[in-house]
């Protein structure tokens, strides 16, 4: 079956999993590189994707009792020095605007003119900006919490990009928040993480793992960072989230204080947490097959296709006023609080071309209907989650009482396929050979086209710094996180020194 | 009621519009200056209007067919030259990117390094980038049209700000279009134009002129710019939108084309049409009074405010069972597509000091509940658009029974206020001494501190560029628009020339 000539995305998988993905994305219509170096253009089908994700986690972050603001664009270089390790993880590769207006030269080409006297960065992350705004607005413990989110652009100057992983413009949200306590501050810490780890598995299918990150993997200026991981299908690993607990870094460096009950001042508790466009690069991984896209239905633009089939002509109008019917009826039904989304293919192209289109974009649901369908009121239904020849005939009533369980299902089944995908590729190690050996397979040693490594490796850890660094220029494998599930003490494979508990190590994105 | 001691705004609109409109902002927590010139951060009330009016407008935007998508931030240098009158307008007073990276300098302070070999434009509108893309998505008649929409921020460095009218950094929405021909050109052009007034008239409810630039007026690299204009208080119009027929300009400029029925290339027709962040403003001076923000239900980030009234400790849990009580039931309720949002203020301030915050932040109603309304089991309801002291009692049953209607009656009383005072201020004028007359009212010659001109003004024109600019000059009064609704033709009152319809002049934001 993965065959060239029985694929719709050439290379497979197996072949070169960095050009699949390429590809998936291209025969899904997501995205595409723009002439701006190292910019994408989301296109509308990856765009709706992103806002059924904005919906939903924008949803969750105001039951959690955030609510959104808007912070400038641009942050004054000074800015950027308040707070030290902040400087160091991001005032290095980012847009510097250093002109406000351009002149048209001798040559007749412009030239930037009008310098400023202090340059302004393109955001790379808020931190410093929304903290100036947190010193006005927090003046009182009663002005506590204070929860914001921001829904924006930032810029990191990438040098190396790939479409929705890294990007040198992307989209995300940051949430920002200011608390009275060090507790409070990190239950918010927390509970921001189980939402996103409730969204990656609820809504993108996408079992994670919720976890610490070592001192080195730390985002610049906090005290600690926990982030979700997911595997891909090449097994590594991919950070889906983060959410930092700022301790009163930023606080000092900003000048977060408060009056407490007491009348003292205090620095505020300060909280992070992001989640990006790279969420779509996840559940490409994820989920995508050799015949491209694969959407998770609570996602999904479009739920349902609707083909209508005819070799002639004078079958046309009695073939798409039965499928609009059916659309009509779908479109008033629901699943996972939305309306049914559902489309009409009436281009003039060859069925088979039709179908792989489909399939291609990943959608859910592919319904088939023909002159023979419609005598015996019954649908062709075919699950994306299945083989593209996986097609049966449902009769019309039956298939509108089930549609919301069969999109459930596939829901599940993307889950379940990921679970199984992880645990198949996730092992207990307990020495440095066999560790050593579950990331330099055969395969690699052979020079196969895409080496494809062990995936997961939980091993014991004493912790040093030097040794992470050694193994990581080894193998380029990391710890991800430490797990929020402790597990049991033991021995450190690599030290012999004694390991309240397990890690994950992983190659990743 | 206008004196200072009984009004929560100081100055009041008569005393200072212009500082009045900066003090509504303040007093609503709408908004405030940033440390970056010329940006705002837009605090949680003012994002929430804007995440309601971003929602009513996506989803005219969609049942008119078109899809959102994402372009970058960055516009190269080059792609600003290629149309030669868009050069003109845009690529003044914009941020430009030079560098690419941060290092610190030897006196331990940021400089920017690694200079771009092509300076980047912060996007000050997205013609030229959405160009490059359509070039390469159009190739045949099938792909057209192509109906894209974008949410984005855009920059353009203002000498001048004005929180919300005139800011450096902005948010808004761009459509752009590209199709076969001119007319389906046209017709999108005055689509989307209509779509922009039913939104002002309908959910604004700010009554707007539809009509035509003159040349003048008209955006950079456009055959044709429309636009709706709207009065304020101060009787000055504000341009709230606008759409542009671009012709076949922008298409050549990146070369749109596509292969026609006939097998011919050909190039596309394009338009773009816009709407930002300065709806906001709109809103501000068209319902706003001198106690503050009034909000048009239908875009109110909160429709009722419950205040638990009670001067006992002892009154109180029973005061607060009962407002959550109500507050439950109102949200089970609906008005104009939005399930109700309702607040219930807890807070332990002063009851006097708790209705004047929610009158500031321009809630359409108050509901005020006190021990003995609960013993009757009765509302003390005020509505914002009515005086602060004219709150009525209506039984509970009875409230929950009329609250959309009430929310509708508010929502018509200020459009027909607006468009009440609109006409007031609106004359048809045959004389040139009449026309200098009506923009130069004697208090603004005696110097009284705000100085209000006439308003509009309807005359002939005979369209001549010199006599439009010697207006402005003489009286800061241009042309805001040739009304879509033509009238009947006359005699140009500066020229005696002959005249197809009459103009409107004012002058404006």
């Amino acid at each position: 079956m993965n065959t060239k000539a029985r694929t719709a995305i050439t290379p497979t998988r197996a072949e070169n999993y960095a050009d699949w993905y390429q590809q998936v994305i291209r025969a899904a219509d997501l995205a595409e590189n723009s002439p701006v170096r190292g910019c994408m253009v989301i296109k509308p089908w990856g765009y709706a994707l992103w806002e059924n994700m904005q919906r939903v986690l924008d949803g969750m972050f105001k039951d959690t009792g955030h609510q959104n603001a808007y912070f400038p664009l641009f942050i004054p270089l000074s800015f950027m020095q308040k707070e030290a390790a902040h400087v160091e993880g991001f005032a290095k590769e980012c847009a510097v605007v250093t002109h406000h207006r351009l002149e048209v030269g001798p040559d007749g080409k412009l030239v930037p003119t009008g310098e400023l006297e202090e340059p302004l960065i393109v955001r790379p992350t808020s931190e410093t900006i929304i903290g100036d705004a947190f010193s006005r607005w927090v003046q009182s413990y009663r002005d506590l919490p204070l929860l914001i989110n921001q829904w924006a652009n930032v810029v990191r100057w990438e040098m190396r990009t790939r479409m929705f992983l890294r990007t040198t413009e992307f989209l995300w949200q940051e949430g920002h928040t200011a608390h009275a306590t060090r507790q409070e501050a990190q239950e918010e810490t927390m509970r921001m993480l189980g939402v996103y780890a409730t969204f990656a598995e609820q809504w993108l299918a996408m079992p994670v793992i919720q976890g610490e990150k070592t001192a080195g993997e730390r985002f610049p200026g906090a005290d600690q960072t926990f982030c979700i991981e997911a595997m891909m299908q090449d097994r590594k690993a991919l950070q889906a989230g983060t959410s930092h607990f700022l301790g009163q870094n930023f606080a000092k460096a900003s000048g977060i204080q408060f009056l407490d009950q007491n009348g003292t001042h205090q620095h505020a508790w300060t909280t992070s947490w992001g989640a990006s466009t790279r969420l779509i690069g996840g559940l490409i991984m994820t989920h995508g097959d050799d015949d491209g896209l694969v959407l998770p239905p609570k996602l999904a633009p479009a739920h349902i296709v609707i083909l209508p089939i005819f070799r002639a002509e004078e079958d046309r109008p009695k073939v798409l006023e039965y499928c609009h019917g059916v659309a009509r009826e779908l479109r008033a039904l629901s699943y996972a609080g939305r309306t049914l989304q559902v489309i009409v293919d009436e281009r003039d192209e060859r069925g088979g071309d039709k179908v792989w289109h489909w399939v291609k974009k990943g959608v859910p649901l592919r319904v088939e209907v023909g002159p023979r369908d419609i005598e015996k009121d019954a649908l062709f239904v075919a699950r994306r989650d299945q083989g593209p020849k996986d097609k049966q005939s449902i009769p019309r009533a039956e298939f509108m009482g089930k549609v919301a369980a069969l999109l459930q299902a596939i829901q599940d089944s993307l889950l379940a396929r990921a679970t199984a995908h992880r645990a198949q590729h996730t092992r207990h190690i307990d020495s440095r050979e066999e560790f050593y050996r579950f990331f330099t397979p055969e395969r690699e040693l052979e020079g196969a086209p895409t080496p494809i490594h062990g995936g997961f490796a939980l091993t014991h850890f004493s912790g040093e710094v030097e040794l992470e660094k050694q193994i990581r220029d080894d193998l380029s494998v990391t710890v991800r996180c430490i797990p929020l599930e402790p597990g049991e003490a033991g021995v450190c494979p690599f030290t012999g020194k004694p390991s309240a508990q397990r890690v994950v190590w992983a190659k990743s994105y």
